[in-house]
């Protein structure tokens, strides 16, 4: 059983994970930045290194592929994920999709393998959308989920235009987004939540990705003196967004379903010590894998919110800050990684992503699953991120696998 | 049965509500302020012009005193309140409680009615606490329970210092503060809460204040991802925050006692909608009139704490931000309040202070009692602040009548 090559894809990951240091130390390579510039850099010549053939597309996404006259009229197998990151990050998160998928490619080549067709690896742009709006930003171009004009025009956090910042860094490609239609889609990653770890599993076969629901609530009461006003004369709207958090979790964790519900950010109006609140505005983040079950708990929700607003004599008002259905991997793929990690005599487990990734905008054009791998402590997105080496490793020889079964 | 002028009452309340008024027409009179020496300095007006004694004392508090050769060797019987405003304020909130001992005082001379003791009116320094610290300052120097050397010290929101503000506006007088040490102290006071209006009763006999606890709580949890960390798996502060904050209520809502608790503001960290809160800070007010229940109340609370950071796996910590004991007043000066309103033909109803107020400090040194006239809504602080005409002159007559008794 071949093997990938574990201190050349660490060496790597650790190589790419020192580009883009601050002076305390932080590692921050936002997208079309000089620090991702830096790691474009390092990673094209990895892939020029390898002998692929590098593609860029007008969107920046980076390709490196290898075919043979014999396969290149064939749909290629794709491995991809991306290399920016957030502020203050780990070296993890995308990082290791995208060196695994040279990694695999780069052992398959040394081994004699001669696959049916093109195996590419792509790293795509802008995947954490800290600079620019929306993320997972160049795999949805590549799927024709909006227009490479429309997110060239984005304007940054920071003011700049991305299509400007592209061109500086020379990163806008010739290639039309979406050139490269693939016959299938993989992507290694770590898990960014705590299940692997608990369970002491190494492989997640992730088989889907949770639907997100985002809602900004707001309600209205009446600011009242803290001191005079008797519990019965209250219209306290701080109560009443407290009476919704309860019902959130109390539901979710009562039920079976893998539902998750989160209030993540609150604010109270006035916000004095001394002061009924008159407003409070805060968010829920909805989640379940089953659209289903998803729209059910969202109409649970709107209905606790009617008749809590009866009861507690408040207004109450919903804005829908975003909503995207469950994406459905494929279920073939799902089942080959299963096989791939009982072959190598490693447990494995189906799961579901919580986190957005680049696979669910590929999965609308062609059968995709990822690979997941422990993440210590379910910490991301912190320079705390962790997977053990072996991890790192097995992960990357699931993925050699089940590529060279989709290739071979 | 004599009167006080209704005409004269009113109007000057309505003069002096329109000295500090700004460009949008809002009323603002801080502390020693430009607009308060403007408020003071109409006040001082009147005193004279009522041809009583004034007397300034260090920290600012303003007396007119009506005394005789006869009775200048007994302790005066002292009506007061406060003149200064909070941000953008109405205008009954302290001003009517001065102008309507002013009048009380001018009503008895004009009557030929000779007291048997001199009775003053007082307006003291910064009850608000807007621009210094602390509230109610003028009346606790007054009554011994802070220094003046420190208040004239004290530095305000904007920078400045009290005592050279006082000097500035010309109000930092001669007299020691406590000069005066009253037979007996009147405060007549909007309500600022529902309860007389929602009764229907024109008059409040207060026969005491609440006691305040305020509190800071901090709960720490840990910051995850919203989609990726199972419900079961959740450290979450901000649903513990919730939890306390319904707790709060339903203690509160479902208990016979007038206990009051609210929770006026909150925080959470990092505060973004798609990461478990890691932390979550907000404050507890909580009163009642009867110290032991406070304290039972506080306990319950603390234990209630407990036991959240056990079952919720978040660690709690309590900063314990103010409190004062609860306040009796005299209730022989109640009687007589309930008494007055009795002949007048009034409705009146033994009731608690929610806020606090200048009488508290008084109730220190001196048998002290308010009056309260009912607030539109219960609204307080505020341009809406509003009470009838008739409810202001009737709650003016019922303290003529008291003072006539008191100095009688």
């Amino acid at each position: 059983m071949i093997a990938v090559d574990a201190p050349r894809l660490l060496g790597r990951i650790r190589e790419l994970g020192a580009v883009g240091r601050d002076d305390e130390n932080r590692l921050t390579r936002l997208a079309a930045s000089d620090a991702d510039k830096q790691g474009r850099d390092l990673l094209v010549g990895w892939l020029r290194q390898a002998g692929l053939d590098v593609a860029i597309d007008r969107v920046g996404n980076i390709f490196g592929i290898w075919q043979s006259p014999e396969n290149a009229g064939q749909a290629p197998l794709l491995i991809g994920s991306h290399i920016d990151t957030v502020i203050d990050a780990g070296i993890y998160d995308g990082c290791y999709g995208v060196l695994a998928g040279l990694e695999v490619i780069e052992t398959l080549k040394a081994s004699g393998f001669s696959p049916s067709r093109p195996i590419a690896v792509a790293a795509f742009t802008n995947e954490e959308g800290v600079r620019y709006t929306p993320d997972m930003m160049g795999s949805l171009v590549h799927a024709g989920g909006i227009g490479v004009g429309t997110v060239l025009a984005a304007v940054g956090t920071d003011g700049s235009v991305l299509g400007q910042e592209l061109a500086r860094i020379g990163y806008a490609g010739d290639e039309e987004p979406g050139f490269l239609r693939p016959h299938a889609y993989l992507e290694l990653h770590i898990e960014q939540g705590p299940v692997l770890e608990r369970e002491g599993v190494p492989i997640g076969a992730v088989e889907n990705l949770q639907g997100i629901s985002w809602q900004r609530v707001t309600i209205d009461g009446v600011a009242n003196h803290a001191g005079t006003t008797p519990m019965s004369m209250r219209s306290d709207a701080g109560h009443a967004a407290a009476r919704v958090i309860t019902f959130l979790r109390d539901r979710a964790k009562g039920s079976n379903a893998p539902t998750v519900a989160t209030v993540g950010s609150i604010r109270f109006e006035p916000n004095a010590i001394n002061v009924i609140p008159s407003r409070a505005v805060f968010t829920i983040d909805l989640r379940d894998p089953d659209e289903r079950r998803l729209r059910v708990e969202e109409a649970a929700l709107a209905s606790y919110l009617g008749q809590l607003a009866a009861a507690e004599n408040v207004t109450v008002s919903v804005e829908r800050l975003a909503r995207f259905e469950p994406v459905l991997f494929d279920i073939r793929i799902v089942e080959r990684i299963e096989a791939a990690a009982k072959k190598r005599g490693l447990g494995a487990r189906r799961m579901t992503s919580g986190a957005g990734h680049d696979a669910q905008m590929m999965a609308r054009i062609a059968p995709a699953a990822m690979i997941f791998v422990p993440s210590a402590g379910g910490i991301s997105h912190n320079p705390r991120e962790h997977t053990e080496d072996a991890e790192l490793v097995a992960g990357a020889n699931i993925l050699l696998d089940v590529v060279t079964q989709l290739a071979g």
